[in-house]
Order: structure tokens, then C-alpha cells, then sequence
């Protein structure tokens, strides 16, 4: 059977002040009229039953999934006592499913990226799920760029290992590291370079021991708390652990050494919303590039990107701003500097601002 | 007797968001800690007790200023029915004067705009009044321009007609527009120009004379409610006629015109606080250019001005901004644009915003 695993443990900084501590990117409505999570939940329903989808966040937040997604399995809801990073995450979903489904193939998925060609992407999930089971694979879906983004890591791919219907499923090469604007010109131009999107399948026994080899004292803890898995003693069995585990990405201990990745390239319209930049894409943008939500009035104003659901915002005589308003707290950031609005939260705290984190 | 008028009859759009249709400039608390007009009171109140100061506005003003300034006659604020422009009241603060004390001096002040140097203003008001005893001179006060402001008429002086102690009191050549910005320097650069205030000094009985001679119809209105004046009918008697008087400055219908006009030049620290970029002058500035008020939080952002009261406002890798946050509405303006904010208003009425005007 196939399961879907959601990881919902983003701390979501980068979209303060609509994102806080309380209430991470997931849960925002920055995509669309739902939340990203529910976003998630909804486009791949269809081909994964909501009783099947995990959803694996930290312990604050479990309860408002559990509020976001109540057609959820709550068993299926899960919350990590200490947020350790993906590889963690990845192998208690395992472990579980594993335990309950001997035969688990799973998908894992962030919870608040989006996909615009929905039919496109269930497509690749059903290859991805035939092709994992013609052996060990751990398999990743590869986003094949549009543009020489520096933002993100790349996936180098080899040759067809195979095909499933009209899906190539590749070896792949090398995962590398986010590069500089030449470079990812050269990547883009050379058609063997896919974006590293965090999306993957494989199928659970093989991610285990594949985490048993290359993380072995991951695996060990795993195992240790074994019997607990799935039953009433879990949630106790994970504080006894989890605290002590090395916090590290699936892509960095996993995927990044292990010599049985495959990749599927995928072309569905894929935004990982790292940023308020990243709404550009994401909302509809009038004659002179403004985006907005709520309302909003411009003068002489061009490409800005405005979120105001509270108040009335009016802009003159501006461009490339980025402009969010909440009850509590304003951000007025350049467009250029949306990777600065994660950076303003040390300064936040430093000075006596954490009510607002 | 000394008597003032302020004239309080500005409409503050160009304070917007913070001044409103009901709330204009002079009721804001923008040049320190207590509202404009308060301010202005307080200042020449040493020479001129309150009982003596006259208080113009627009009929929907009238009750905030009896709110705002108890300590007032309540009949010496007085509302006008329409709003006409300086000159017709002026007119009306002359005849009610005269009524009262036919020797009335009058000194006509704005309601919203900033005095640093207190007692050298005071001075000048003294000497100001020294000077129209001695005939029936309509006295000017020039403001020693610091830059080559476009912004400002200029008066160009001519040759000392005689001192008031230290003060010179100049023959007035002409009133001068608003110049280029090369004009400007010429006219800096000569030290016979001064900024035109709006600040004025002369016998209740010269003014009347003056409007008698260069603009009969608004003599010839005053002169028919004359009767009504400083009595119970006196609002009727202004509802009969305020609406048909033409809207004429008293600078363009009398002291551009006349050929009794002098000028005492005063170097005292004054801001016509004309627009939300003049708050740099007023408010403190920290190293790196930033002016603010409220909840302020900077990350790599120069020389902008914030006001924000009621929220956090947070600015990164932005310049030369400014940002006025209300609880209804939001305003981000480039600070080369703080003009447009009047502009703004037809705007948002144009968009259906009226409640917020």
C-alpha cells in the first residue's frame, strides 16, 4: 500500500509577520483559500486516502492539525517531542508504517510547498510508486528548472535506468550544492540538472535500511523504541530518544550517499514558497506588477507585493517593496532582501520582541 | 490691545493617513507631544493671554478646538460656514475685533506650524506690534531662508524703513512665487528674499481699510452683518453671506497688492510642517538617517521616516521611505512623493474609500 508522509515541522520565519512561532507558513493561506497543509492533503487525496497520510510536526502544532485536517487518521497525526530535521522525521514515519504495513511504500512530501499542475504531479506519484517497487530504490522527484535559480540545490542525473509509461526514471549522478548565478546558468542550459525539490518515495523497509547503514545510531534508537511504535506508550517512547538524536536532512544522510537513488524529473509547476518573493508567482499580478491581497491602493507604484487584511494599504511612489501587515506587526522589506526577513528574527528577540515571533 | 488670530481652517490631507476630514493637521500631535494648535497657543501666550486669541476653523472643527483648548473663550472660536480662504477670515476676526476694541492690533498666526527659537519670535511679535502702532503698515513676518527651498513664496525686501529696537522693519518690494530651484539659490544667495510665512501683524482698522479698497465685495458682506457680530446672530448672520464671498487668499487680495506693506525678518527655527518629509526637521534621527515614532525596528534601512502607533513597524534594506500606520489604514510613501498624499485623496474617494478621508 501506498501512504503519503507530510513533514509539518517548518518553523516558517520567512513569512513573518503573517507566520509566527503559533503559526508556521503550513498553516497560512498564502497559496490560495486553504491552508498549505490542507493544500497538500487535498492534491494528493485522490490517489493517497486521507486514512493513509501521515502528517509528522512538532509537538505545538499537532493539536491545529489535527483542527486543519480533521478527516485525518488523529493516530496518523504525529508529533516530535524535539525538532531534529528531516532525516529523524523520515525515519520514525518508517518505522511506523513499516511496523503496521510490512509492504509500505511511501511518499514523502513537504507540507507547504505548492504544485500547480496537480494531474501532472499524481501521475508522477503513481510512476514513482511503480518504480519503487522494482527494487531498492530511494526515489526523488527532480523539478526541472525554468530559470538559473541560486536558491536551491540541484539534482545531476545519469542515464534511464528504466521507464514507467512516459515517466524516464534516471540514476542519479550527484546531488549538488546551491550554486552561483553562472553556474546555474550552465546547469540550466545542460538539461542533466533538476532542482532539489524534498519530495520523495521509496518504499519504508528500504529508506530503514538505508538509515541503518549510513545513520546507524538513528537506526538504533529507531529500533529501541520499536515495540512502542503505534501503540499508547509512543508519545513517551519518543521523549525517552528524540532529544538526543542528531538533528540532519534525509538529503544530507541519506540521500547524498546512498549509491541506489534514482529520480524522476518532474514539469508541474512546482514553488517551494521559500519567501514573500515567492508570491509573485503565486498571486495575480495587475498591468503594473503589483501583487496583493486584502486592500490595497497604489500610486505610481510598481512590482510590489502587498498583503494587507486588515487595513486599507496605500502605496505612492514605489517599487519592489514587499509589504505585510498584521494586528500586531508591519514589514516593509525590499524585494531583493526577502531572505532578510528570516534574519529579522534574531533581532526581533534581541530586543524584547518575542510576542511576536 | 493685542489680539491674535489663528487660523485654523486647514483641511491636513497632505498628513494622511493620521489626519483625516475630521482630524486635520492642527489637531495632530506631530511637531512634539501635544497637538499643533495647542502648541501655537502655548507659544504666544506669555504675550498674548488666552483671552485675547481668536480661533478660525471650519464649522465641523469647532467643537475639537473648544475640546482642545478649554482654556479659551469659548467666543473667540469661531466656526465659518464654507470655507473661503485666508482673506474673508480675516475679514471676519478684523470686524469682530474692531467691534470689540477699536483699537484692536491683531496678529494672524497659522494654526500648524512649528517655532524652534520661542523667545525670538516673541521678540519679534513685540516689535511687530511696536511697528503698526507707529502708522497703518500691514506687517509681514519673513523668515530668513537656510536653503534654496521651492517650495515657499518669497518676499523681496527693500530698504529699512526704520528698527523696533533690534528688529529692522523693510519696505516690502514685492511677493514673489514659488521659484525654480536655481531661483532660488539667486534669491538665497542675495539675502533679500525671505520665506513667506503666513504670519501677519496689523491694526484691526488697517486690514478693514485695506479689504475696503482691494476687495469691496468681502468689505461690503462684513460690513452688512456688522450688526450681528459678537451676539447670539452673529451664526446666522455668517450663513447668510459666507457662502457667496469668493475664496481669495489674503496674500493675493491684499498684501500683494497694497503699498503699505513692511516686513520684519525673522530667524526663529519655523516649519510650515507641510508635509510628512518635514517631520525630519522635527522628530530626532538616529545615526543611520531614520526618524520615528512609535514601534520602530530597522534592519540595513536609511533615512526613512516611520509613525507607527499602534503596531510594530519593521523596515529592511529599504531608504528614503516613509510609512504612517493607523489602525484603518496604511500609507507607504517615497519621500521624494509626500506631496502626493494630497493627491492620494482624490484617489481613494474616486475608489470608494470616503471613510477613510
Amino acid at each position: 500500500m501506498i501512504y503519503a508522509l507530510i513533514m509539518a515541522g517548518g518553523s516558517g520565519t520567512r513569512f513573518w509577520p503573517e507566520s509566527r512561532k503559533s503559526r508556521p507558513k503550513q498553516f497560512l493561506n498564502i497559496a490560495g483559500p486553504k491552508s498549505m497543509i490542507r493544500l497538500t492533503v487535498e492534491r494528493i487525496a485522490t490517489e493517497i486516502p486521507v486514512g493513509r497520510i501521515m502528517v509528522i510536526s512538532g509537538a505545538s502544532h499537532a493539536d491545529e492539525i489535527r483542527n486543519e485536517l480533521p478527516e485525518l487518521n488523529p493516530e496518523m497525526i504525529v508529533a516530535e517531542p524535539w525538532s531534529r530535521n528531516t532525516a529523524p522525521c523520515v525515519a520514525l514515519a518508517a518505522y511506523k508504517l513499516r511496523k503496521a504495513d510490512p509492504d509500505a511504500v511511501m511518499a514523502v512530501l513537504p507540507a507547504d510547498h505548492t504544485i500547480g499542475k496537480e494531474e501532472a504531479f499524481l501521475d508522477a506519484l503513481r510512476h514513482g510508486a511503480d518504480a519503487v517497487s522494482r527494487g531498492d530504490y530511494l526515489l526523488t522527484f527532480g523539478v526541472v528548472p525554468n530559470r538559473p535559480e541560486t536558491g536551491y540545490g540541484y539534482i545531476r542525473i545519469g542515464k534511464v535506468a528504466f521507464s514507467v509509461g512516459p515517466d524516464k526514471v534516471h540514476k542519479v549522478d550527484a546531488f549538488v550544492e546551491k550554486p552561483d548565478l553562472e553556474t546555474a546558468r550552465l546547469y540550466l542550459a545542460s538539461g542533466n540538472y533538476l532542482w532539489n525539490s524534498g519530495m520523495f518515495m521509496w518504499k519504508a523497509s528500504d529508506i530503514i535500511r538505508a538509515i541503518d547503514r549510513r545513520l546507524p545510531r538513528l537506526g538504533a534508537a529507531m529500533k529501541s523504541i520499536a515495540s512502542a511504535l503505534n501503540t499508547i506508550e509512543e508519545a513517551d517512547a519518543l521523549r525517552g530518544v528524540y532529544q538526543s538524536l542528531e538533528s540532519i536532512s534525509i538529503d544530507y544522510g541519506i540521500m547524498e550517499r546512498a549509491d541506489n537513488v534514482v529520480c524522476i524529473p518532474i514539469d508541474v509547476d512546482w514553488n517551494d514558497v521559500g519567501s514573500w518573493a515567492a508570491v509573485v508567482e503565486l498571486w495575480p499580478a495587475d498591468k503594473t506588477g503589483n501583487v496583493t491581497r486584502g486592500q490595497t491602493l497604489f500610486l505610481d507604484s510598481r512590482n510590489c507585493v502587498v498583503s494587507s487584511n486588515h487595513r486599507l494599504a496605500t502605496l505612492i511612489g514605489v517599487e519592489d517593496l514587499i509589504v505585510v501587515d498584521t494586528p500586531d506587526a508591519l514589514m516593509v522589506c525590499h524585494k531583493d532582501r526577502a531572505q532578510d526577513v528570516k534574519r529579522l528574527q534574531e533581532v526581533l528577540a534581541e530586543q524584547g520582541y518575542e510576542d511576536l515571533l
